[in-house]
């Protein structure tokens, strides 16, 4: 560890606030924290690379708000409380004024959550951004994948598709991530890309209701496939009914828009399944929390994922642009 | 996600055993774990990059020892049991037989300590292995850096400066780190370089008996340097009770043996503090777990770390060579 990554680290410290069940926050060779009694810890990690999961030239503060954002959605899909959690940080040089940025959008989503940092590592490398978060569950009220029945409803949370029509746009060169863009359509595309919010709220009140749940992270058709995997029954959804925005609608038209919606990731929507008998559970839920759900189709004797009329489909996949020059590094 | 991101997954999870305390493990949005009652969570963070923490031709089994061993021993240092932890793998290519090895590697170190693996990532980017592991101590026993009194002896085990020799043999071009050295001395160091053995057991045992304990991974001098600073006192050192291996002494000479002791890193040896009455048990310990434990100097009034005659001291720096070009990433 150089002198430059202690002040680095020193920096993020700086930022991390206290809670009640850490014992002992950054700064020694472990944290320690004090779990919940009658609780399980639910535990995710996910990583950004610069140029795989974000455009190169993304700003700081949206890195540092995205990096967490995807973790806190697993959570949220877990039906989990968010806790805790470390960073892993390589970046190629050490500067305050990106750590300070990044911390501006990291630590604006983690308070907003009472999530902690109480730990990590700062290297030195190409950008790249590792999380792994805690958070708590009461025993056997987890979301899990593996629980959707035959005749349950397929929901979704919000509008799909949006994250992916601002990348589309920005692959054509007619979106710059790093500043607002002129009308209001695209730029909602913009903040629904660089800003996912992780409906945390959803997943904890989802607890009592939804027989299966994940986040839509790589798109629609891969997410709810998991779903129907593991649960051992088949997905079948109806592409007319799904929640795409107007703005995606008009930005990229009908057509394009429910591709993305189908296909796109990076939404970080929730996907759940439920029973008939919740449907008006769901539509209560949905006004308490200003949160649109909407029943997109429904879980069916079989297996895969079926969406009459979309034709071909496959899950999202993580790569912007053709593989990074990586050098001779293995 | 991609498929090639699947089945890189898929070769990893098909190594990961279970253990009763995981209610879910890899495969949903994240893993559901049962903690002890009556103990604190300890957790850890540490990121090795490939160029800077370790030379790019190391071995995939090699490194997937190293990755999770500076992990164990963040874990060993805090006195807590090993438990489960997450892995955050970033390779420039999707190589199944690359995987394996590495598997090789960070499972036969894992098994070893019923530690497991539970969640992470896999991305595609320049090689990164970000480790979170999770331990248990009983609440009050965690080994701290903040606990070490005026009139402590200080203790470090095995020998030191083992790894820092190795690595300025590569870096003189005299060391293969790929196939094992012709001598067995320069075989021993590179051992210690490549397969770090963290002190779980000792840890363990030192519950009881250290004041304050942290592990050798920045080098003697600094991390020595932590404990003094977080417990209010001045650690001072004799240079000449340092134990190097005869190893070392004969590769590099008593000189630079020496040096390599007090300011080289990643032994991951323990050092620690204990009152004077605990001498005997001390010596006791060592011989049950059969590992060298070496009394080097104490802790009096004052601050800062004292080592008479050795000159400037500084911490180790964990960049093997100038940075590696990333491109234009930020």
């Amino acid at each position: 560890m150089s002198l430059a990554e202690f002040a680095l680290i020193d920096r993020i410290r700086a930022r991390s606030k206290g809670r009640d069940d850490i014992v002992l926050g950054i700064g020694d060779d472990a944290a320690l924290l004090q779990p919940l009694a009658g609780h399980w810890l639910a535990v995710t990690a996910d990583t950004l690379n610069s140029g795989v999961h974000f455009p190169p030239e993304t700003l700081p503060a949206d890195i540092g708000w995205k990096t967490l954002a995807v973790n806190l959605s697993d959570l949220a899909a877990m039906g989990a409380t968010p806790a805790w959690g470390t960073l892993a940080l390589s970046l190629p040089e050490a500067s305050a004024a990106w750590i300070d940025a990044f911390a501006d959008g990291f630590f604006a989503l983690a308070d907003a959550h009472d999530w902690r940092l109480i730990g990590g590592d700062t290297t030195r490398g190409p950008l790249s951004l590792s999380v792994t978060a805690f958070g708590q569950v009461p025993h056997g009220q987890a979301l899990r994948r593996d629980g959707a029945q035959v005749g349950d409803d397929i929901w979704v949370s919000g509008t799909l598709g949006d994250a992916a029509g601002a990348l589309a746009l920005w692959q054509r060169g007619e979106l710059d991530v790093t500043r607002p863009a002129a009308d209001a359509e695209t730029e909602f595309l913009r903040q629904r890309l660089l800003r996912p919010v992780p409906r945390v709220q959803l997943g904890l009140a989802l607890r009592s209701i939804a027989t299966a749940a994940v986040d839509v992270s790589d798109g629609l058709m891969a997410d709810l496939g998991h779903i129907a995997a593991r649960s051992g029954v088949a997905a079948h959804v109806d592409a007319d009914l799904l929640p795409c925005s107007t703005a995606l609608q008009r930005v990229l038209g009908s057509e394009a828009a429910r591709s993305c919606g189908l296909q796109g990731g990076d939404d970080y929507e929730l996907c759940f399944t439920a029973a008939v008998t919740s449907r008006r559970r769901l539509l209560a839920l949905s006004g308490e929390l200003g949160i649109s759900l909407t029943r997109i189709g429904a879980m069916l004797h079989g297996e895969g994922v079926h969406c009459p009329g979309s034709g071909a489909v496959h899950g999202y996949v993580h790569f912007l642009s053709p593989p990074m020059a990586a050098g001779d590094q293995s």
